[in-house]
């Protein structure tokens, strides 16, 4: 057998870092060679984490980027935006496949980065990354050295509309995504909207026409319609841990069977998305990598309704990223990554 | 103090019925003469629902029309749709004020009502039944002795389009209404769907393009609009008992601002809706028959986004069943309804 | 009608503050006169807590005892233990009724009070304080002007073994009390514990063996007992806004027969304790001061098995303070607390 | 490599079911030959568990037992108690190895067999069956050829009492067990108390001195005590998915660090199972077999409590199971069983 790579999980006290060491844990071609924290670097992992105990004794580690550049050749950088380009750049200059789960990489245009997130700390790197959709960009990933993983809400928003927006079965003006998410896509830092008796029992939205993932979705759409596209994005915090719901709407140019045919040709061979007869239930994903994508039209109204759910954590972060390293580094796509859905 | 009126709850056994009584319970106008059940006829009330121990000592009984005319001058039917209206035309009869929670007489075209529910039981009913929504309908609620108590999804939905539907601020072509529930909207018998295992930690649309609460929205759009309104209308179930938000899309005729000031100013002297700063969250009118809207609209791509959060078994049936009462019987509006949400 | 009494609720961003500003709006003989908070003063109480919208339109105050004494006749603490006592004295020498729902004052012996709290702002209050459990003080509450309002961990167990340890049904060697407990007793401040991802979900035990509520039991126990009393207490969070339950396990000296006689002798004119023939269930007591006890014996082990539930924030506070008030005011002992349990 | 070994899970579209196929497909050395139900036979797996699609083609069967003594070397059976019992003999009768996750095989007397489930399908089964708590009986479980898999909640309460009773560290007097148990428990039949409205947002004990788990649990620590032992067990239901915490008191017989000594020595080369500082909590184990226990003695009464936390459907079934087949077939006792939990 070869030998595992070293792969290093940087921000691992959080919630993606650690969905991350869960997932490579049980990745035969890799092993963890280094994870590191903020404030909580010192600690063992497993007492941050305690599902660990038993089955990873690493201790976490203050971030240095020379250190991780000898001893790993792998970094998933789980850092909030703003953080990780400035690793990523002393990373990739040391030779290092880098997959960044920040927003910091994934948009192609300087101006729309700065309108969304007022800073940019690497724009030279933007240029290198390549946006970690698998079921969009299969072929530049393959020789990546350097990606941008997208964020839960572009995930399961383009595996809903791309297959329809390609095929120009549904209009590209005035498109809906009404989006439902989990709290654990807030990470794990304690906030007044976040606090347990403030998120059970209730539903409401948030980031009402200014979420920052609104661009990352009109980037790719644009891309596919090679032409401009808006989308009016609204998520809502939903109380579940994990789960992800986008329901998108726009007029539709064709019947339900073609826009069902669109998803169907569309992901016949993709591993990790499924074309469900019936409206997806994000409860069948929890701890999956896997995507179960829906689309119908409203007869009387004329609208389409296309919908994707996902595991926020896993196809809508730390698993994606790490098929984007199996297919960066050869792995067989799903190695690490083909745990059934956590039901019930 | 006048003698209180004699009121009954007809399906007391279900979620609407008991939260009809809870509320009555606390009205100072009426008292409960009389609790109705099909299986459970026999029992006491506070066995099939304990909350009610120690504050309620009634039985429930089997429905008997002549009886319930005997001791009531209100009926509550709190029954599942095409059990009601047989027993509403004896009860009217009788000369009674009867409030119908079940969706039997809520649609005033014939038609439409064959479609959607294919039956129909009392079609000479449905023209003399007043649609109970007193933000719309006060005027005939006030000598109303028949009243069709709107759908807890219609009821969320008409709070926040009506006014901007009103003063033309919102396109009626291409109105997409997505909406989200708790699981107490289900009813109390179980089903696989509602089994807490399959409910709990997860988000799925249901009735997609085929809800038959659809009509009842577009009912009253259409005759707010004097002109047919369709609406692409798809419910969410989501895991939580109580709570609701419509969240609407439709081309915006105006900017955020003059939204906002049409709801303000449809809400101005309203006792139970209340126009919100911010996205209205479900968790605050728990318990309560209030109602929070709020309307804006995203610059970026010309969209309307309004919402309206209610409590489904409150606002969106029992409450609004009382609110109803109030009207046609010269209570208080608020009488029985003065309870702020029950957060957290 | 008599002038209504005028009351602060001093606290008022805190879920118990909430609480009482929800019960005392329903109660017919007092005014809300003030209401106070720390950090946010200066907010209007409805942005705080967006479910008085329309009900109250007060603003935060900061704390001012002087200006407290002038406008209200009755204040209710609903403070942080340690921050209570001096406000405590200096409201209580203007000569309000004043009721804290803090631990400062509840323990009569200061060793107790030192060993557990670690610091003693009020000694000489102690000794003036009534433990405000109406079911065992109720007499004691008629002429209070100064209440310890119980915890609600104290407020379950007692109602559960109070009759029992009364009746010396069960032994007091050896007794355990399993308590369970929903989120929103731990607080509205954010934390690790309490965060959204981390509550949900699960269960665990905290306090394990030093729950600083275990010498309120006791000490009403051994009082009750007439000798030194000891328990063992272990609470548990649950993934639950509200809700207690306590499970108290002791050696039976009669058999469930006379358990249950004992509970229904003992509560038999309380208007807020119901005997239930079975386990009673948390969720039928939310939004209610009620509460439900049961008591059965293994006739296998000789063990006895008693049980309450209820609402944490009602029983077990804030509809305790206003239940105490109602004593110490002669007003009847269920004003503003009649509302049924918000179920589901 | 060698041939993959079949194995057939009878009872598929049930809970423990799914769960078994969940772990045996990421198991290396077997292949699923098999899958059952009753009412379902016929659809795929898939549909009943769309969790499973596109990992799992296969389609539910009838039970055959010479259909899947033909096609499997292994059959697990997640029957409801009093339906395995004769499949088992058929299937041991022809060379299977049974790994039985009822209830049928537990108990080793028969009295007690009747007393507690009223019927006894094979008495002579029973003496054959080995108890499949392999930190118990690992040397048995290696040549066992049929496995009565043990209860949820004895499986986590043996876990936290067995090497203190082994220890005589605790008194085998008056020994409680309150516990606590996620919803999946109570399998996929939906039933009143189990429905999402009623389930939620609040805790109930139930079947109070008299859980059918009750034996199993005395059986074992009978054993380990070498005299009859017997416990007081109350179980929980709670508002959560899976997971299982087991509270266990009873007089300590020496201080907290010989507790906590016991239980390290006792796990020291467990795999599954670990020796936590603090209190467990449940939701750290999901979906993971592994299991942490705790000790400690409240000084201040004597008396030990000592928990264990699980995954119901895991550590406490489907999982162990595995687990059990892994040491009768020779497999490495984790092999399909090193997941860490999903958390959040």
């Amino acid at each position: 057998l070869p030998e595992p790579i070293p792969v290093a999980v940087v921000g691992a006290s959080g919630y993606t870092g650690a969905e991350l060491v869960r997932l490579l844990l049980s990745h035969a071609g890799v092993r963890i060679a280094a994870v590191t924290a903020g404030k909580r670097a010192g600690e063992k992992l497993h007492d941050v984490f305690p599902q660990f105990r038993g089955l990873c004794d690493a201790a976490l580690e203050a971030v240095d980027a020379q250190a991780l550049a000898r001893r790993a050749r792998v970094a998933f950088l789980a850092l909030p935006h703003g953080e990780s380009a400035a690793l990523a750049r002393d990373l990739l200059a040391d030779g290092l496949l880098v997959l960044d789960l920040s927003a910091d990489l994934r948009l192609h245009d300087a101006a729309e980065h700065q309108q969304w997130y007022g800073q940019d700390a690497a724009p030279e790197l933007r240029a290198r990354a390549v946006y970690g959709l698998p079921e969009l960009h299969r072929d530049r990933l393959r020789d990546a050295c350097l990606v941008a993983v997208p964020g839960c809400y572009p995930t399961a928003t383009l595996l809903a509309l791309a297959p329809l927006v390609r095929g120009g079965l549904i209009s590209t003006e005035g498109l809906v995504v009404d989006a439902k998410s989990g709290v654990s896509g807030a990470g794990r830092n304690p906030a007044p909207h976040t606090h347990y008796p403030e998120a059970a029992e209730g539903v409401r939205a948030y980031g009402v026409a200014g979420h920052r993932h609104t661009p990352e979705i009109e980037q790719e759409l644009s891309e596919i319609a090679s032409r401009p596209v808006r989308v009016t994005f609204t998520p809502h915090l939903l109380p579940m841990n994990r789960g992800m719901l986008a329901t998108c709407y726009g007029r539709a140019n064709a019947p339900a069977e073609k826009l069902r045919a669109a998803l169907l040709e569309a992901y016949r061979d993709e591993r990790f998305v499924e074309v469900a007869e019936r409206p997806p239930d994000s409860a069948h994903l929890r701890g999956s990598n896997r995507a179960h994508v829906f689309a119908t039209v409203d007869a009387r109204t004329g609208q389409a309704v296309a919908m994707a759910a996902i595991d926020n954590l896993v196809k809508g972060a730390s698993g994606q990223a790490v098929q984007c390293m199996n297919l960066a580094l050869g792995f067989p796509e799903d190695e690490g990554l083909r745990g059934a859905g956590v039901f019930p």
